[in-house]
């Protein structure tokens, strides 16, 4: 084990660097993780190109990454669950436990939110893309049975399975997901997993969707080539029951209304701006629509359902980069085209 | 009992007339009924201004009216729960109880529902402002005890009702309701039979802000005169449990959203056009957004629970006019300084 | 196709006739289907062993059977959506559509309810064991792409389908099965399919535990051999989330309710008797106790989740009898330790 | 305020005694409470007849008392939300907010729970029925505008409040409560307040029942003057859509299966033991049973309800004691033909 943290700092818009930072001591109920894979996420590409998310800013550096794996390097006082040398996925949520949210089982939606790698409060939270991670011992799941890079992809799963949660029973209905980057086709993979009938994929690259295919969609259609190519689906009300709208694109969420069944549900995962939403059809065919956010208790089922072989990841991790060449890593993990999920490791 | 019949009847924007029917004889499982009173909505006011509804439009003579209560007149072959006299409330929603939402418990979503007043179809359904009408005996709901206008208000209040079991618990809650209009005022109403803690109510208008007090309501809030009446439920990530939106304004609905707490719920009741949603905030509080449409079964609970004493709608009936002052009655029901309720009359 | 219309007709206990039963004409609406697979449920079983069930008893001869396929041979006059040689599905189930429980979409609690081969009014509800079977079109799924052994197993599968319902979200869950007959083993492939983490199977015959593996549990426990096999699910509060209870045994519901966690759900498929049930401790954990009954909208689902090939009852079907064989098909399908579910064909 | 700190201990069967204990002070994050009234609940009861529960026996000497209400008489540190002199609430429960139940909004299943007055564990939880007790400021809710005896109450209310949680939506249903002791007229004070329709009380006693009809039911039968008093309940496959059991005992359970509509729900309140229940019927008619225990966010919005005048508890704080003839007032609690609530007074 090298003694170097070499972490992946965003600076401002565009000005990413890697930088060494101190190695902190684990405290007590604290473990030191040494990382070994860190998936590049949407919000990660975020900063990296915008600095920030809308009125958010970085305004100090920050240290990205809240999709990570490693191995326990040292534990801290009282930690019994875990050893050295233990794989664990980290999870990136570390709600206060305390506010009215916490005590209500609503941690996603905690006062205090420490969440790896957000600027939202200052100082910032720093993020895990970092060598050497001093974590909470409650953060990891351990991981046993899988790579570093399937342990690291809980976190994105999470998400998913958060949302279907929200999308109820599946069992034979008709699925629509919008949007097959890393999320929707997460969300693919899960909707199949939790008795999904057909399962229909739409996005606007030829790449992507035939990911979604290998992740089980039935149907891949790319709608920048037929912008009607769900019109089969708008036939009487509506033939979809649930759509998960995993693009932020007003334009999907729009045509999934009308695609949707009375009484169907539209979960929306993907964070983009204010939106025009066709109000009128959505009252009158009842659509429920929610948001979904984050996770809870999902990051521990997702890393098990891995574990029992029950959810395959593989096919979404397209890349691995070493930390060493992080910049490279985020300009491929922004080309839609040929990366679905790009990974960093720390092995150097 | 006169056997004249007169009706109330659209025949393009602003040119309504009063003209005499025809009376037909009850078929099989059919019943006369005597029209002693009937609430004009905000759709036959719509119809009445505009002619339709967006690219609706009347193409035909069609009587208006569907919130309607009278006294068996006649029976058809075969109905033997009702007895000539008997005062009844007059559902307007006939599913077809055979395509596949019916099947599904989901009437209010019929593929082939015969709404009365209603210009979607082609011939239109016509309407239940008209003195004899023949209607299903199973549209029928008795109303013995309740008067003939209290009865007519079964239709708004299983609207609201169908929307409050959307919004589910509501038990100490804190619920925001936006637009006071009869629609508003109901929903209030059954918000606070339904256990609601606090009701906050805002309208446009103090003549509506008064009815919402008297309805139960426990703040009464005017934005004109200051749209920023509702900052302090903004505190933290909103105070707001349980928002019943019923202006169909994108202000309101907007407003809402940023009230509402984590994984709050907001029903939608009233059918404005398209909207522009901060679907941001949306998605990360987790809000679950229903659109509400009708009723089916509610309509007997209405009727019931105005019949039980648990549900006074008298404060909201605030006109009557026979049905020879149809267009004054009309005119006085767009006026939200001074009317709320408006009912017609049948007795001469 | 045989003229013939040999039927299977229950006498009296014990006396199991093959008896020749007049054709029919299809009417209007309706279908005739030459059959072509029969599976033999418990109930088949009972009212063969027994005569009846509990104090009903059979009055009168009745034709059997509930579980079937067959092949469109005749359409009736207004019949569109089949055609001649159509292998379909036939539910047995037959509400009136007109009940409150009808028009509640709650069919399977139809006041009028006429399915196939059941005692409970007098005259009895002939079944559909015979070969030329006269069905109203609606009751047929179309099963291309299936076999007829297959398709007859739509029904079972749709019991399993409707009590996963009642069980609810069961993604990552631990789930135990009691009762690893056709309904226990079928509830492993759905609970499978619905996303289920570990499935942990009980029974008394080493063979159906085979079956429930070879089904997609994880752990299968002869209780007969170890009554404390499922000790190690009792620890602190209990490790099970979701009990799906088929065995219809006091001890099999009881034990479960010590393994379940503090609001577990407890889904109770089998028709036993009164049981004793550990009401403190169903109280003090707050589990969920749900008692499921037959199917509706999941009949068509089971159809379709064959079809696609995401449910896969082939392990289930171990023997086939030609209809004159049905004595002894009926003798087979007791026979635990050998059989899991006995068709009968209708070729000769 | 008298330094005395007077106390109701059980020791054994009929072995209660007055007795003085220690005043602590209160550390940071506590409050001292002078307390002003402490209810009589069922389980006080049967420590002093009985000792405990079933095989849980009194190992030690035990103060009783979990539904009380007092004056803040000190403040430990850092407490900011209370000050001197404020009437409370105090809650007695008092989970982890650390386990996995705790985590997960489960907080009535602690696996560390330290409920007031339970001799569960060992050493026991002492109780509340002392004048100067020590509580944690988040045990406390604020009871400005109450009387101490209606704080008191905000307890066995919040049992309701929870129970009826578990009960679904009320809004004009038929609602059976059986077992009219306070747990029983607090449910039909919930009931009615949370939009039921009509509600049908039983019991053993008439002066319980005139209570039940004071509360708000609107029909009250003697079923031990008339066992048969539910039978118009049971047309068809029942009339009742949800039972709240209140008495533990098997007869009315299993009555109120035999009249609740198919898929109805039953919330079992009562801590009766072992019962033998009518699982048939359960199943076939799919009666949902749902164990009710305790509360945990229910306990501020019960003290909220009757603040905001929603819920009127008066009529069943029927006697008062000091706590000097805390024997008399048990005693007086054990006779249902004339105590409902009988509260203890610590002015003295």
């Amino acid at each position: 084990m090298s003694a170097a943290n070499p972490a992946v700092v965003i600076h401002a818009a565009r000005d990413l660097r890697i930088e060494e930072r101190e190695i902190h001591a684990p405290e007590a109920g604290q473990v030191l993780i040494e990382m070994q894979a860190g998936g590049i996420c949407g919000s990660d590409l975020h900063y990296y190109n915008h600095g920030g998310f809308g009125t958010i800013k970085v305004r100090e550096p920050m240290v990205l990454g809240h999709e990570v794996a490693g191995k326990v390097a040292a534990l801290g006082a009282g930690v019994e669950d875990l050893k050295v040398g233990d794989l664990v996925a980290v999870s990136p949520s570390r709600p206060c436990q305390n506010c009215e949210y916490c005590q209500n089982g609503q941690q996603n939606h905690c006062l205090n939110m420490r969440f790896y790698g957000s600027a939202m409060p200052f100082p910032h939270i720093q993020g895990a893309f970092q060598k050497m991670l001093v974590a909470n011992a409650n953060q990891c799941a351990p991981a046993h049975g899988l790579t570093a890079g399937q342990a690291a992809m809980g976190e994105p799963l999470a998400v998913c399975l958060h949302a279907l949660k929200q999308a109820g029973d599946l069992m034979g209905k008709t699925v629509l997901v919008t949007g097959c980057g890393p999320i929707g086709c997460l969300s693919i993979l899960a909707a199949r997993r939790a008795g999904a009938g057909r399962i229909i994929a739409t996005d606007l690259s030829d790449f992507t969707l035939n990911k979604a295919l290998e992740c089980g969609a039935d149907l891949a259609l790319n709608t920048a080539e037929n912008p009607k190519a769900l019109s089969a689906f708008q036939r009487d009300k509506g033939q979809i029951d649930v759509h998960l709208e995993c693009s932020g694109a007003a334009a999907a969420l729009a045509t999934g209304v009308t695609c949707l069944r009375p009484q169907g549900t539209l979960v929306q995962l993907g964070l983009g701006g204010d939106m025009t939403v066709p109000m009128q059809a959505m009252t009158a065919k009842e659509i429920t629509l929610k948001g979904s956010f984050r996770f809870h208790s999902e990051f521990a089922t997702a890393i098990q359902m891995m574990q029992l072989g029950l959810i395959n990841v593989d096919p979404l991790i397209t890349h691995s980069f070493d930390v060493s060449e992080a910049l490279n890593a985020f300009d491929m993990a922004a080309d839609r085209s040929r990366a679905m999920k790009v990974q960093l490791t720390f092995a150097s």
